[in-house]
């Protein structure tokens, strides 16, 4: 239940494409307040909507407007009220940065990708591994600085996110998961502003992000397994290791990461159809029970209409924060095959930081 | 070698999609010259220029614009001195028209799905498999009514032979593969005028193709396929029958049909990723060796840039006559995994129905 | 004021594009609650939802979902109970059922253009000429057969309501404008569904909308006059006629029509570009003194920023009932020109319409 | 006719837009053979395949792969022993560097805007203004320092380029025109690579194009004006001064820059539309008496189907060297009006500064 004051909180990296999806998600919050903005030294000391590009259809909130933008460095004002720091850096500048806002004992709840591989950092997808949370207390004391109350906490990459929302309710319903044969066909917003060249998408297909396939293929076996006994890692479901292959392409489409997915059962036989539609349908999830405000109310939502879930007509469906579904058949060569539509920009990166936070503010991470 | 005298050709469905790459292609062709347009009743009677909604960028041939569109029927004027009849049609009346041409006696090569699952009827990749073409023969014979001379033959649907031609490559050179996964992006011109439109794909994937995925797991296995010994029929890849899951999605491309695929060899251990390399580079057909004008001199084209193939930057690589590959890598799951690239109304249509005739013109099977 | 109770409405045409809009901006309408669909005799006795290919990006109504559809007939179940009927037809069969809704005693507001030229037939956009309204009046004695309740308003072409609203808050505030010269940029939407193939307008511009000009050229002087004193007829700015010069062309876009606009002010000397922008910034209607819930806070909306307004960024503003302006600037041949944007399938269609009706309530002319 | 010896050639900015542009028109070219590329001192010393991200649908030509990439000093290799240098430079280093190539006695045709303005630079349409090209020699003696052999001719810009060739035949044929106004829709290729962000572009118009307006308003004047009597400037149309105003919008088209055009002549009565058609039809300009080999056959295309010119249909006509102009009809507040389409890229700009040098070649100013 929301918090009797609203707890304040930070963003950096204020301007660019996650920051604003920050702020349009967080303008009017039952839990948090935007206190502090973030942003590169040529920025700082001005007014946010100056020194933004602005690419949202909707407006910049008004008390945003205004609002003086700081350097990210934890001492310039406002940090050190918050009680979260929500980063949507680039991976250039995100490791130093967000290490010296923990080592200054302030939360952080990262969407860049520079701490997703640490043994004692959480990769957490919100509709799918909040159990890996309590991981942040061996953080504290493990990473260097030792810390009080600081610690960090990163998302998933946007198309892993897609994926392993309906893997964890497949694994939930039949057990594990032994391959995964995955082709993504992701939106141009994947890539930030100025991002992809109209010259190299319009009319066109690119079959290649840098370094995307390796992310689906690494971060999907931290997500899906399980803490140590002792809370103090991880154990990157180890023990039914897991085998993906993933594909990366780039379409022109503005938002919405398409996964046409095989998957193959270590149970035999496989769940029919059926079931794995029924197992779809009927998923729930931690961040549901708890009900912070992100959560949808379906955390999959599976489409019987043969030519869906498509972009932008069910990118949009519950706010953009679930994972839509489709085309659940029978597959050749493994068992089952079916189509996976997220949000990138909702899910699959702002509203996952934000929707972890509120799972941590439920569960007595946040004080 | 180029016949003594050019061969008249009819076309079917000349104001098509196809039929207009068909007039495009054989407007100057060393082997055929354009004699008879066939068409719907209603354009019957009337010059082709003002007929046909004409949308490549190349203007209508001058002699071709004023040519008089006649009805599809084999005794309609000029269609029986043809030596060879391509048809574009659509297949909800190919299946007709094409059978009274054979019937007629002409030899039909025809870029529709109807008779590609008929026992008699060679399913042909120009760059693929010309071995299927004796079987006409017994066609002649056996197919009701007997002919003499008249016959068919079919080309493959276009996301089929922009897989099989790099699959043949590897069969060549490695022996039986087991298994396919493949995903197609696919091109908005694969589904004629007015086909898509533009409202379900701007800004948009649609993740379903009717019947596309049926046609790709079905028709591999013909292609690449043997003879009987008797030249009576196919044998559809028996001995070593190969699992083939396709999913199949439209993207917003105009032309060039993309596909991501993995690939499981039979053959122990798999070639490596250096091997398949090679056997792209190298990989000859007989249309190149009979020298047909069509053929391209580089069959699977292979690149090395880590982004390509591109349809916009590719498909226009040999004149839209072979087949890019590109990102040869490991498959976590299956062997090998890899990008291909076909101009699906060029040698996904036109191209190989002109090069198919090309082959039987050199192999005696026109005369 | 809000009705006490919710006035019962019909929607014709209810499962084309600008049917679906009707029924998305009247799902969860103040003063009416959808009681009848009307559509062809093919969808007619089935679920909503099961004859609609539905193309929004939200979903259908929940209550909507299982509504049987009528006939487009007013004596078909429903439409008898309805205080309005809204009519979203195509123009082919628009004319002969609306005229026989409002022989049956029924209002119809209607986005057809069949009845936009007709001399006792309000032209009305709702942000410029709710005064046209009382000719209705006149509309139920003259026109045949006469009716006491029944009466027929039209609403504006979409491109039309775009370039009017600017005009009439610059023929507010400066006088009569003697000639405007526009350049439109029109969305695919504006074409219905299935409407423009992708193969005509994805890396393309199609310079030509069939009657289009027409509309633009000939509407603007019917809105921006006044009515006759006798309120049987319009003036169709007669005292000052306007010359206006209209080229439309359709681009690659989902939603929102831009238009390129010069005009040149009788009054002399034209006013200055500051007093233009102030012109369009302090343009009020009587849709908002009247405070109808469709009304925009506010009409025109300004746009400093250089380069917008932008189909993509400001068709959301105001939930697309405002016209977006940017750019004013002195124009070297005539006086003044700017750039305008309207939302074509809500302002440019189901929102004129239902703001219509939402004044008719307020005025009176529906109880 | 050609030279008895092919001239050799450098190309400034090869590796751009425009660069790779000039490479693919000169790889094969009657007059010029390429010998010396030069390019950021980054690139310098290295073969230009690798330098190259290379966004042609052609390959790079077989010879220019290896070749060593020089900077952009009249000293590198290579330069001195050129007869033409081809400038495809930004304007940022172009004014500098433009300016010691003329100073080292060499002969620049450039693309880049920076001596547009200069009185005694030729600003050259080769369909157009040939006749300009005399006051070279007094720049050799006026523009400091003076020159034996060196000088610079631009070539105009690309929008600008589409729309004086028309208003060239018009003015042919009924001598001045008073008034132009202009509306653009121009193509992504336009503004060089990466140029806009497909975030920017998809789905979406943006109405604003920095200084493009300004250059169509001030270029045409001095392209469509004549030269003074002495051969030592140029007139700018002063004894008749035309109005023009211009509104530049960009759309998502990839080549092809289209013009909606109106036109208001000093003569009265204005032609009819069918003597403004025939003057578009019987254009000929000295280009094509002088037979060079990037000449068209016509130079305007006129065409009569009411929905053309479209860019991705008629960009290729000629090879992209000449003016589709349709859509001629009268206009309600000037006198005629009508739609012209240029390719942005080759006429716009490399086929300009190559046929300017073409014909600089056949009168002498080349030896």
């Amino acid at each position: 239940m929301a918090p009797q004051n609203k707890i304040k909180v930070g963003i950096l990296g204020a301007t660019g494409t996650v920051g604003q999806r920050f702020i349009q998600l967080l303008a009017d919050h039952p839990y948090f307040v935007i206190h502090a903005l973030g942003a590169s030294s040529r920025s700082a000391g001005q007014p946010y909507a100056k020194v933004t590009r602005w690419k949202l259809n909707t407006p910049i909130p008004g008390h945003i407007q205004e609002m003086v933008v700081q350097e990210c460095k934890p001492d310039a004002p406002g940090f050190a009220d918050c009680g979260v720091v929500f980063s949507g850096l680039d991976h250039d500048v995100a490791g130093e940065i967000e290490f010296a806002f923990r080592a200054a004992e302030l939360i952080v709840f990262s969407n860049a990708k520079n701490y997703r591989r640490d043994p004692v950092v959480p990769l957490m997808v919100p509709l799918v591994n909040p159990h890996h949370l309590p991981v942040v207390k061996h953080q504290q004391t493990t990473l260097s600085p030792p810390t009080k109350k600081g610690y960090i906490v990163t998302n998933a990459n946007c198309s892993t996110t897609g994926l392993v929302v309906p893997l964890a309710a497949l694994e939930k319903a039949f057990g594990p998961i032994e391959t995964v044969l995955v082709t993504t066909l992701q939106a141009i917003s994947g890539s930030g502003y100025p991002g992809v060249p109209s010259l190299d998408i319009i009319d066109n297909v690119v079959p290649y992000i840098g370094s995307e396939e390796e992310k689906i293929e690494w971060e999907t076996s931290k997500i899906l397994g399980g803490v140590n006994a002792d809370e103090q890692g991880f154990d990157y479901h180890a023990s039914e290791p897991m085998k993906i292959s993933a594909t990366c392409t780039r379409v022109p489409v503005i938002d919405g990461h398409t996964g046409c997915v095989s998957v193959k059962f270590k149970r035999s036989p496989a769940p029919s159809v059926e079931e794995v539609k029924e197992a779809f349908r009927s998923y729930t999830c931690e961040a549901q029970t708890l009900g912070v405000p992100s959560a949808p109310k379906q955390a999959v939502i599976l489409h019987e209409a043969q030519d869906r879930p498509q972009p932008r007509l069910d990118r949009d469906l519950e706010n953009g924060a679930a994972v839509s579904v489709g085309r659940v058949r029978e597959c050749n060569v493994l068992d089952i095959k079916f189509v996976c539509l997220i949000d990138n920009v909702r899910l699959g990166a702002a509203t996952s930081s934000i929707m972890n936070a509120e799972i941590a503010v439920e569960k007595g991470y946040i004080v």
